[in-house]
């Protein structure tokens, strides 16, 4: 439990000086400012008071109990100060201090060993390099961070690898006069991780949504199942910086090149029902609708609108965005009807005209509330000089207060009628500036919904010779190359994936030993590792159907690539399928992905792939294939057959409980798998497979 | 010229009262609290002084001449008024009133009168159902508008269909604290055009920059002609309402299928240089940098911040929307270095840390500007309590005083701090809140470069014979028919789209000259208005090798088609080629569209295809095919071989010639077209034509 971090009874400021721009000064001044409910303690042996606050020499010298204390000072001192933490009995250590990990060797050995003296002592560390933590309960109300966007309480809770994106998050639910519950940016998290932190989030009552910013996962296991835990009962919205950078390419493999940063948060993000955002503004967009509303049950929006342009913007931009217009019963279509002018459009969105008033807003945001076939609302609303804008404000806040639905506002004025915007954010209404900021927050609300609904599976436990796949691995591990075809087709088989009848030649003299295990029309490949390009070298002689043709090619082969000390190898000749390609690639720090895709064009030229975090879920299996462009293709269309889904479904879950199982296997490429018809399995006929 | 529109020496307003309420009191109080430099006469036969204006009973009261006219009276005593206005010789009047076109066909009825009736008084109408003009140039200083947003001088120009998204576009200009130039909200469109105001917003001297939204094109060739004038002096900024909008499908050809509102607009833009947008918000965002900033040269964008994780967000913008991170010379790379803190990062973006000061970011910004291979610089800054913000202000302004090269800043703090934005305003920069908003500004603007700089030709003179055509299409005309197939390939044939030989087969007794005619191997279809899906229906058949199949082949065929009158078609049977598609549409106010892609997955499955507005330039040709993603396997990739792309621009040009010369073509699907390598003519083997 984080309490003594995030609702601590006393602070001492270690570090703390009277020159106001250092961080100890501005600590104590924001606890003070937003009236901490325990005492502050500076510490520093030069001065008497701070802020008006005693000082004192060492935290070993404070008449009382001390829960948390920020440190400061410079990185030499630290373990000083935490030596006398621990003697103290204090429990949480937010160390400001740089100097650390950031800086190079030095400074990880440093933060080792400083954690290292934190553990010894029964101490937790946050940071250090990091900014602190905020709680605005206000049974605590504590600001115990240096940063300038005043507190007050809300129920947004926000959590942030880089402090000026955590500092941009709290600063717009403050500008649409919001405040927030929870607060931290981490810095190094050399010690308090971030899934620890955000498991606090998730059981802090007070939390009705979490923001997240991540610049890179530590431990991306932990935060999956952390945030797995938490996105049924509470929305998680999240960016992942970075996704445009550009990682290393593995030339030779299809699923490395096509991986990518922001494919894989985004595989994990999903997984563990995050909605994920690339927009600052759109995240916090929709975090201030969060605040005061719930999520839609439904994806159908009702719009209301006084004017034409902005109608088509919401309307435009909710269809771009996944929702669908909702339609009116005949009963709500009377009564809109009989509540609006002659002139006014029934339709959706529902257009008051201009010279609509407070009783037209009224009723018009009343029936469609009220319809069975709304799940939310948006309002727009241009200020006419016809109309009474207080009484336009209460007339809407009546009509939204019978509801549980929400409803998103979109104002356009100017500052001189801001008490409009006031009003209606004193009612819990979002006030966007925008129509299409209202029609995307309310799109992201109902992503949280669907991601929250989705069927939460375990992945299958599969039959699987796990000792037969981990005898081979183990014969690579350690040296970061690819396995011989024989032994990854043979791993494949371990874990009960499909693959062609083959057997290796071990030299002429065998010949007919394989072919009789193989049968024919069989293929002949050669099998070694500096041979990346089979076909283009001439390594695969393919439909050879009798001895003598074999024996002819065995020859032609050999001569060509038995100086480079290569093998051979005899596999049966699969009937042609339609071309999938299944993929793994490790990624340090994400896991294992998974990727699919179809074959030829669709990879090769649109790029028509996706992925997913293995082990997957028979659910996130299907849903991954169906993500893809080609899937059409594979359930069939335009009168031709599709192939066996729930084979190929199979093939994926055993390929991804194997990439699961052996985190070594850092990149596997089956391609192509061909695909058949229903009842017939799928196979694996060409395989690439490295290990670690 | 509008000058007695945009830049009256007098302003009469018919329909004006004494009810602060109405529109004429409204638009008197805007003329006379923005300074009109002209007089302002109130009609109105029952009052005697409206806003103390002195009162007339008639417009031919005025002791004066009147050059602009606001009508706000009943649309039964327009034509009255106008017959007035006539005998008193004003050239211009706009009509306020509703109740035309937008009402139905009696509606539509007065409107023509009433343009009728203008024209024979020598006048032209702005609107109806208008909002009105505004030109805030301090000679003229005219609001003859009834809307709310104040007017001050700026160079942006604003037009737009719907008056609430011209408001709001005003507003947001207004909300940054820069003004506008010209601004129209034209309602009807009944007699003055969208096009005649924009050419004219082309030609004034004070319009920097033009914003526009459109709901419908009335004109677009017009529209394409002014536009296209325009785009390589002045940025023209747009929007089209109702992307999404769904059109009705003709689901017997892809062309109609796949053609949407989105791409013809999309389609019409680029051609005429256009800057398009979805969202408002960008649009007016980038407005606002236009006003104040030139358009960079070039795509490289330099940037500056104090905090990582905004960095982070302004690089993956700048990236995903087409901009390069510039890198710095070495000297500039030792400027930064020499100038900032030893913890500064000198990559891109640079960022001075936290504690960076006033000469810190003076340093930074000179440098960057001074870079050559630096186009564009954005700056985010993140108040931070250390730092002396007024000083920020005047050394970034100091700074970018040097340079012409276009510079955004975001700024990140609370209100309290308002004042630094006022500051970093004042000096011209464009200030936003968030980080993707800079780089998203400044990408537009390059947007813009790009199309200016544009190669623009003339569509090629191509030799074709108009008149055979002609003497074909003219037997459809008026019956909103399909061609037969002879005739639809006899108009390509006359327009020098390679088609294979053909001969119709007038019955058994002309099957060997028809044999002859096309040579062997052979293809044998039915060519019938009511057989859609020939080859479904057995309608073709393909690869006949001799006289005896061929007599067998029609035999069967004849059986099954010849009792709906069908008539047959002998075809020289084409190797198989890259197969592509080429189509054309029609689009009842937005002219012909070509539409290129691949055929098969590509245009069924992914829906890759791009569409150019006809008649095409070579290189417009060339842009719409390099535009869709399976262009690559045209070039050649892989090892396998491209195809003639000479020679395939050379058949969409005709047919883009073919859809321009002749409007009546509504649909046009040439499916597939056999592409082939370099040296081989391509051809279009199948071929649907509609005529309306």
């Amino acid at each position: 439990m984080l309490d003594g971090l995030f609702r601590p009874r006393s602070v001492a400021v270690v570090g703390a000086s009277n020159n106001p721009f250092s961080i100890g000064n501005i600590v104590i001044r924001n606890l003070a400012a937003h009236g901490f409910k325990g005492p502050i303690f500076p510490i520093n042996p030069k001065e008497r008071a701070i802020r008006s606050f005693k000082c004192f020499k060492s935290v070993l010298d404070v008449p009382d109990e001390v829960d948390l204390v920020n440190i400061s000072v410079n990185y030499n001192l630290v373990p000083g100060v935490l030596t006398e933490c621990g003697k103290k009995g204090v429990k949480f250590c937010i160390v400001h201090t740089a100097g650390f990990k950031e800086v190079g060797a030095e400074g990880i050995k440093r933060e080792r060993e400083m954690v290292a003296l934190a553990h010894s002592l029964g101490m937790r560390i946050f940071g250090p390099n990091s900014q602190g933590i905020q709680n605005s309960d206000p049974e605590v109300s504590v600001y115990a961070n240096f940063t300038f966007v005043p507190m007050k309480p809300g129920n947004i809770s926000v959590i942030a690898q880089g402090g000026g994106m955590g500092e941009l998050l709290k600063l717009h639910l403050h500008k649409a006069g919001l405040g927030h519950r929870l607060y931290c940016s981490y810095g190094n998290e050399a010690d308090l991780t971030m899934p620890e932190l955000l498991a606090y989030y998730g059981e802090d009552p007070g939390t009705k949504a979490i923001m997240m910013q991540i610049e890179s996962f530590k431990d991306p296991a932990a935060f999956l199942e952390v945030a797995s835990r938490i996105t049924p009962r509470k929305p998680i919205l999240a960016i992942k910086a970075g996704r445009t950078r550009e990682g290393s390419v593995a030339v030779s493999s299809h699923t490395g090149t096509l991986v990518d940063q922001a494919a894989m948060a985004t595989a994990l993000f999903r997984k563990a029902g995050v909605v994920e955002f690339s927009d600052s503004e759109q995240m916090i967009k929709t975090g201030i609708a969060l605040s005061t509303q719930d999520p839609p049950k439904g994806n159908r929006i009702g719009m209301i609108t006084n004017t034409g342009g902005p109608g088509i913007q919401m309307t435009d931009e909710s269809v771009d965005r996944g929702l669908v217009l909702a339609k009116w019963s005949e009963a709500g279509y009377q009564k809109l009807k009989a509540s609006l002018y002659a002139e006014a459009s029934l339709g959706n969105p529902v257009d008051v005209v201009a010279t609509g008033g407070p009783e037209h807003y009224q009723a018009a945001v009343e029936t469609l509330l009220a319809e069975e076939g709304v799940d939310m609302v948006l309002v727009f609303f241009v200020t006419a000089p016809f109309v009474n804008l207080d009484e336009i404000a209460k007339r809407i806040r009546e009509a939204v207060s019978k509801s549980k639905k929400p409803v998103a506002m979109v104002v356009e004025t100017i500052p001189e009628y801001g008490r409009l915007i006031e009003l209606l954010r004193g009612a819990g209404l979002p006030v966007y500036e925008f129509a299409e900021d209202g029609a995307r927050s309310l799109a992201a609300m109902w992503r949280h919904t669907k991601l929250a609904a989705r069927p939460r599976e375990e992945p299958p436990a599969l039959p699987v010779d796990r000792a037969a796949a981990e005898a081979i691995v183990a014969r690579y591990s350690g040296k970061n190359a690819y396995l011989t075809q024989a032994d990854a087709f043979a791993v494949l088989a371990a874990y009960g994936v499909p693959v062609p009848r083959l057997a290796v030649v071990p030299g002429p003299d065998g010949l007919a030993t394989a072919a009789r295990a193989v049968g024919f029309p069989c293929v002949l490949k050669v099998d070694a590792a500096d041979v990346v390009h089979k076909s283009d070298e001439g390594g695969v002689v393919l439909d050879i159907g009798d001895p003598e043709t074999l024996a002819a090619a065995y020859r032609t082969m050999h001569d060509r690539f038995a100086a480079r000390g290569a093998r051979f190898l005899l596999m049966e000749q699969k009937a042609p399928g339609r071309e999938v390609i299944v993929g793994v690639s490790e990624s340090p720090g994400l896991g294992s992905l998974v990727m699919f895709g179809l074959g030829g064009v669709f990879v090769e030229v649109m790029r028509d792939v996706a992925f997913a975090v293995a082990p997957l879920s028979r659910p996130e299996a299907r849903e991954m294939m169906a993500e893809t462009k080609g899937y059409r293709i594979l359930t069939g269309m335009r009168g031709q057959a599709g192939v066996d889904l729930e084979a190929l479904e199979e093939l994926v879950l055993r390929v991804s409980r194997l990439a699961a199982d052996f985190p070594a296997i850092v990149e596997m490429d089956l391609n192509p798998v061909f695909a058949y018809p229903k009842g017939t399995a799928p196979a694996a006929v060409d395989v690439r497979m490295k290990v670690r």
